[in-house]
């Protein structure tokens, strides 16, 4: 399969997209940028005349399913939230309501341009099967607490996912070790998922250092803050994408830049849950790498990638008082080949020959794109999610002209108002 | 002219819309909530099933012409990026340039859901014949400062601008005088303006305590904050909308409290600047009415009011460590109802018998708005602005499914590209 995307922008080194070019997809992969491109040569050929192409954006952590608690339960004290409101209702998932609560993200995120996530949730033979489904790439956990009653048998779930799921779907499929989180999952249950993780060579995704009140008890507990506590069992011995990291130390910065733990940034949930702003200057400072994340729809309320770019250049600069914290395309780096990077690829985020064609193709013809000096910093401070044109994932379109290919949205409206309502029938 | 709005969802006081009603609207007012309408008794009839309708969003402190810079010019110190940047290009504006810039935000705040925008510039008369072309309601301020050559001439300019447009566009286009700032306005200065403000009865818009830098500098110069200053001139004598105010104390929240000082907030700018985060909440607590903003398209990059009722909503959560610090049905209301106030309107902001027929309808077609548990919840988290489907402004449609009615994009489109040029051929 041969596939030609023809008189495309591409923004150059200093943000600014000054020639059309011609994209050569070959299989997966970025093959060249022909001048002369034979058109007789390719399967299929996409009209980018005026468009921007960038690399596709990586959602480095998210709970896909929980679309479904989009709007259900806002503004409220954690604690109040998840045992009131989140878990009885999680307590009803199954996988059909999986399935489709997964489509529903894979919508909404291919929809805004983002062609790669990372999750961790339950249910997640149905999110792979719904991520094959959709074409998007993706990393997916099965979400461990080693408190639970099914610690052991949710360990063995995630060991039999990523046998059954691992490299899947011509590689867009990769599976993760997914530990909840410190307050969840006891030293001996980490050395466990540390152990499967060694013997099976699966890269592990955890909740660390999120607030104030984790590191508190973390440290109250085991006397050790919750990067210490992990460096202590063992856990970055093997490769950690650590989500948040709100609450860290500067001796816990040194500890993951030099065991090369790589952070999830959520700035948007940051925010909402009020759990602070994660330090991530100093984080990028100290050569970890960093990627944007949305977490869940729940404590977002949305999946856009462009709103989390932009609050990540926003937010660090009002913080340090210094206007060029995180500039534009700093940001734009971390949703794409950073966050790439996160989920392990180092062939992925950049339109680049021989890298995996994840790409997007975004209309500038809205008035937020006028005028138009600076390709980057309006693609992080100025445009809107529903700019993006086309899309494509490992090589295969999955949206043309604002319309999804590989999801039947007649239908998931169908079934989500379905699965919405099982899934809350009898709730308050 | 009478005008209906056929099966629109309200959101009610918890923020849940059940009911499908009817809005009427009689000349620019809504005049009832007709259970059963005779359709033979309107002029217009707008269909709005399964569609949420809300006011529409005030915009309390911009530079509209500011568009133009657009991604000119990011990621910069303050003081390089105006002497080397903006300073330069604002030199070579004229009418026309400042009619077409006017022209695209209102194109593009129309398209987003804003009605109402408060503006601080130069070339007035040609943002409010670009403003009673669009149909947008506006109040627009000279920008005038004391250190000027012309500090005089403008002063006078800005109160001719009071006698020509106050009140024109059936009320729609209101004056305010504009002193830029204290940095930029001696005492002597401010007075004057204070006394043409009581003399020919017009409200102030200024810029107030935006930096650390300006707080610093005021108190070495005058041994006062400049909201202590502003107090001490008389400035406060008449009704102030202040924007910014991100770096006052407890004794400038009293003061602004007392002399009934509203406030413009603008979060996107202010962190985008550097600039801090301001207190709002303390602001608020004390009973001082804020409003949002996006500020100029310069320091934002967008006039997008969803992005910014969003912001709002998020990052006084993070600082403060409180979920519920601002709550989304809190946001809205800044958005629309208090930023009507700050405009000097309290018959504007609600969708209320006898108030202002400002209205924006909201298509919940999209994935964002799935599930839909609380409408206000998704306006404020999850929204996006181009959900946004028909625009009504003091009673007369602007926008119709999704089309502009006023303004002819096509026109603009070259307009713009006409005047760019213009304004920046020469420059680097």
């Amino acid at each position: 399969m041969k596939l030609l995307i023809k008189n495309v922008y591409i923004p150059g080194k200093d943000g600014k997209a000054v020639k059309a070019k011609n994209i050569e997809i070959t299989g997966n992969r970025i093959s060249a940028f022909p001048k002369h491109p034979d058109v007789s040569q390719y399967d299929q050929i996409i009209e980018g005349k005026g468009k921007l192409a960038l690399p596709g954006l990586v959602n480095t952590h998210t709970h896909v399913a929980m679309t479904l608690f989009r709007s259900y339960a806002d503004d409220m004290e954690l604690m109040d939230w998840l045992q009131n409101k989140i878990w009885p209702a999680e307590n009803r998932l199954n996988d059909d309501i999986v399935y489709w609560g997964s489509t529903l993200a894979f919508a909404e995120m291919i929809r805004g341009g983002t062609t790669s996530f990372c999750d961790m949730y339950m249910f997640m033979n149905s999110c792979a099967k719904a991520a094959a489904q959709a074409g998007i790439r993706g990393n997916i956990a099965r979400g461990l607490a080693g408190v639970s009653p099914n610690a052991q048998s949710a360990l063995q779930e995630n060991i039999d996912l990523f046998e059954q799921w691992d490299g899947a779907c011509d590689g867009r499929i990769r599976v993760m070790l997914g530990p909840h989180a410190p307050y969840t999952c006891p030293p001996d249950y980490l050395k466990q998922v540390r152990d499967a993780a060694i013997t099976h060579h699966i890269p592990i995704h955890i909740h660390l250092a999120e607030t104030r009140t984790e590191v508190e008890n973390c440290e109250k507990e085991y006397g050790m803050t919750p990067i210490a506590l992990m460096d202590h069992v063992g856990l970055f011995d093997v490769p950690v994408l650590a989500a948040h990291c709100v609450h860290v130390n500067d001796k816990d910065i040194a500890i993951m830049a030099e065991k090369g733990v790589r952070v999830a940034h959520n700035p948007g949930s940051n925010l909402k849950l009020a759990s602070g702003i994660a330090p991530v200057l100093a984080m990028r400072k100290a050569g970890i790498t960093v990627g944007l994340g949305t977490d869940g729809a729940s404590s977002n309320n949305k999946l856009d990638m462009f709103a989390e770019m932009r609050l990540a250049a926003l937010i660090h600069k009002a913080v340090s008082y210094n206007p060029k914290a995180i500039e534009a395309g700093e940001a734009l780096d971390m949703a794409t080949r950073e966050g790439a990077k996160c989920l392990g690829y180092d062939d992925l985020g950049e339109l680049r020959e021989g890298w995996l064609a994840d790409i997007i193709l975004i209309d500038r013809s809205g008035f937020n794109w006028k005028p138009d000096f600076n390709d980057v910093s309006i693609t992080v401070y100025a445009a809107n999610s529903r700019d993006v044109d086309t899309v494509i994932i490992n090589g295969k379109p999955v949206m043309i002209n604002k319309e999804l290919l590989t999801i039947d949205t007649e239908r998931l409206d169908f079934e989500v108002n379905r699965v919405v309502k099982e899934l809350y029938g009898g709730l308050e």
